[in-house]
């Protein structure tokens, strides 16, 4: 009979190796209350069928950020259709940075995909109910669904990035503008704001992970969310997960993806893994230098590459 | 003794000749109150030494639109200064259209300059006051000691633009976010809604005109501006005052003129005249056809290119 | 003992129920010859462990265009290393038409990847040799040994395209002053300008297609080129090789692909299949209508999708 | 009596007030025989009816670069027509640094102005002749009436140009294939090279400026060119005679100007003086430092502006 594979080994290693390499990169500034982040932290959590492996700061609370794109694109193609989505947001990479306005500009009237802030704004405005509370409640819903408990935001951040969230704000009414976005702006981004600012540890989306890993089956092995909308928004994971930095991804790590500002990545590799590191210095492009180190060896350690 | 040369006679003729290629244009319909105008209105006025001359529809209300940035950029010259403004925003045409949102993200952090909607919106926020009541009244203070009677706003434009200027708001949210707007985004947005919105007819805009080709004294002979901030003033009008149709213009007319979506043109020709027309038929860069075919006639009869 | 799948009735159905879509294309035109096309032909070609199935046009000769970049990727990363090419070219889809020069100069002084045209110039220039003929000898090489048998130029396309081919001219030149270019701009564009041309049917696509689904192995069972080259290539071909379709491909038929502006798909399903479309019919972004239209069916019924 | 005015003491000072701020640029680096100008040179020389004044190294050789820009379209014009020239180029100023082709890409398929790289290219190509030679023997000719005495270029720039020149010859291959560039490539940017390294020593420069402050008539008295050609060079002197210079300019300065790489400024005052300067080191626009700084004092001194 054969040793199972030592997962825990895989991840303190990858930790020690990888760790430094956080100097690299820096705290995002652009909201005053993610600067305060310590940029020596990080962690790696990987969720197999065997259960879940953890090395470094795991359980240490951040704001999901822009990996709440995943989840409401998800809810969106759920509750009004692949066809209703892609007529607000398109399904290109765009080689601009997140936060780049210029496409929606020059390009056909609608944000090119659902992972930069733009299109993630639209896709939001498209959830279904009567208020920011009631379409927050999906999100919560759903994440409660995931991980098995409830979830909660970061007040602060929240707080913070609603008062200064200028660029956001510059999306959002350009989208009214060319008719991408429904429903009152500042609604929208109020919800916007609020999923930004949930609270979860690197435990929690490696959970994630897996969740998408098994097409949307949740531990208790309940279907939360159908097939269909899992392999799209995988398919965005590894064509613009990563924002800019997505071809260069694609290369050295291979997997479906999600970064955030605060520090987090959600990995997921089909039928096996969830996976997620957790290291709040960034690179020039917003993602986790540190996370993909970490992932980078991971990924050629355990041939994680879906190419 | 030399017979007066007959201005009637050519404002005439002008109108005559020039008011069929209104045909060409469109009413601007981005905002909805201004799809209610007359596309076949055309007026041209011309104040001399000798008094105001008119033929055509001059009497006929309209509001400022763009042509109060004119008015805005003098004040903020006057009361913060040359450089307190240009630290805010540039001098460079653009070549864009008048609410193009890629400079701002492509350049050098600021408005390329204080004409297109993002500049002019840079510059209202300089504008000093408590309230967006005080600052208003600067404006229609300086308007009254021009035109010699007190000014109004249309209220239902200044409610449509406030309720649909969503390309404005995302121009003013954006300039929020690289520090090139001073004060609260929806109170500035406000003051540039406001003289928008200032109800003129073409006679009152010959008499702007003429303000300026007396460098800043008014009609009873009381300097009111510098006459440095007309001059800076009259340059822009030259270098960016028609939009992205400044160079044809500066070509084909050549003097300092600004155009308004509602159909106004403010033409300066230094030491001479105020010229201006009406026409609310608009080509695709938003200058009115007929205004510009009439000024372009009207400087070929009296020599007034300044090159 | 259970019925083998009957690939040849689902290629036959598969071209009767779509071939009707090609009239929603147009043959492309920038290049003269290109024009000659017969915008009705159509055929699909699966590569499978047990032989080839063919439906429709699969005997046709077209040129391969864009498909050659797959090829000369091959060649650079072999000969040159992953990191000599990564000096040259980036990895980041662009969001922007093939033949788009603007990124050129608003992004960081190198082509943003392999797949649009200014970056398969520039990895051209890197392939190895003294000659236009001895480079171009490597690609026809490693052509023979996938389809085992010599490959031969359209000499009409190839001199079309050196003619008339200002905006690849365009394209090398800026590359040349950016320094992503090595070597002589006309020496390389000419050895551009012949890989473009090399004649190939949709058969022959789809052994091509096997070959990079068996990692680099050709038919013969022996290794042409390593793994990892494969993988690279492989992952460009999602992020990148549909031009700037890519991400919606990828949605909707999702394996690694390319296409090429004569009508031709590469397409690869690792592990599995090479398989290969023809259709002339482009849609706006340079892709074959009736090629996108086939695989994406196919892709349904035989669950291709690596996502 | 009155004195005259003492225009030798005005640049004399200029030039012993002005002349330090050379320190702030930087001499041309992307022609390699550009770098070897002495950055601290520095001239200034003013045309009047009284004559010609110096002051400082004007007598010093350098190439027109961009400043023969002025020249081929002065002969476009004359010799085409207008319409003909503006068929194939705008006359909108751009924003964009002199040698940008990203508005070519994006605008409506003609460089817009003919003072950007792009634009006078385009206008070279549009000068009347059999060869290289006959065209250039307009430029030389028309040179060789304004200033009585024979020109020549200098061979070493000439042949650094020719074989450095990527972006140029990348602009010119991006125009041929939008149909905005007449007949081959290569020979008119061998005459758009060739008119760049035209020498001329700054009292030239100045003596240019009063043939155009004279419209078009030479010191002889004899019109060379006519007068609404020059109007119209002047026109686009003031409106992008700086590069994305000119707004700037305008405020400062406000007289009709183009600038060189090499170091000149050629200045018209309308009517009254020739005005040049001197001095190779740059701003990061390509205008000379020392140049803007001396014509800016002259300016306010002589009261040039005229706006």
């Amino acid at each position: 009979m054969s040793t199972p594979f030592d997962y825990q080994a895989l991840l303190d290693e990858t930790l020690r190796e990888e760790k430094k390499y956080g100097e690299r990169g820096q705290v995002a500034s652009y909201i005053p209350e993610l600067r305060k982040a310590d940029p020596n932290m990080a962690g790696i959590a990987l969720m197999t069928t065997r259960g879940i492996f953890t090395a470094g700061d795991t359980a240490v609370n951040f704001t999901l950020q822009s990996i709440s794109k995943v989840l409401t694109l998800l809810l969106a193609l759920e509750h009004r259709g692949v066809e209703a989505v892609f007529a607000k947001v398109g399904s290109e990479p765009t080689g601009d940075s997140f936060n780049s306005i210029v496409k929606l500009e020059t390009s056909e009237q609608k944000p090119l995909n659902p992972m930069i802030n733009a299109g993630a704004i639209a896709v939001c405005s498209l959830l279904p109910g009567q208020s920011v509370e009631e379409r927050f409640g999906l999100i919560a819903d759903l994440l409660e669904k995931i991980l098995g408990r409830p979830v909660q935001i970061d007040e602060s951040v929240y707080r913070s990035e609603k008062e200064t969230g200028h660029r956001n704000r510059a999306l959002a009414h350009f989208l009214k503008d060319i008719h991408a976005l429904e429903g009152d702006v500042e609604e929208v981004l109020d919800l916007y704001f609020r999923q930004c600012s949930i609270l979860v540890n690197c435990a929690d989306l490696a959970r994630i992970g897996m969740f998408l890993a098994a097409k949307g089956i949740n531990e208790a092995g309940k279907p939360i969310v159908s097939a269909n909308a899992v392999r799209l928004v995988s398919t965005f994971m590894v064509t613009c997960g990563m924002y800019n930095g997505s071809g260069e991804f694609a290369i050295k790590v291979g997997i479906p993806a999600k970064s955030g500002v605060a520090g987090g990545i959600l990995g997921v590799v089909p039928g096996r893994y969830g996976v997620a590191t957790y290291g709040p210095a960034l690179d020039r492009k917003g993602n986790s230098v540190v996370g993909i180190s970490m992932l980078r060896r991971l990924s050629q350690v355990l041939d994680l590459s879906i190419f």
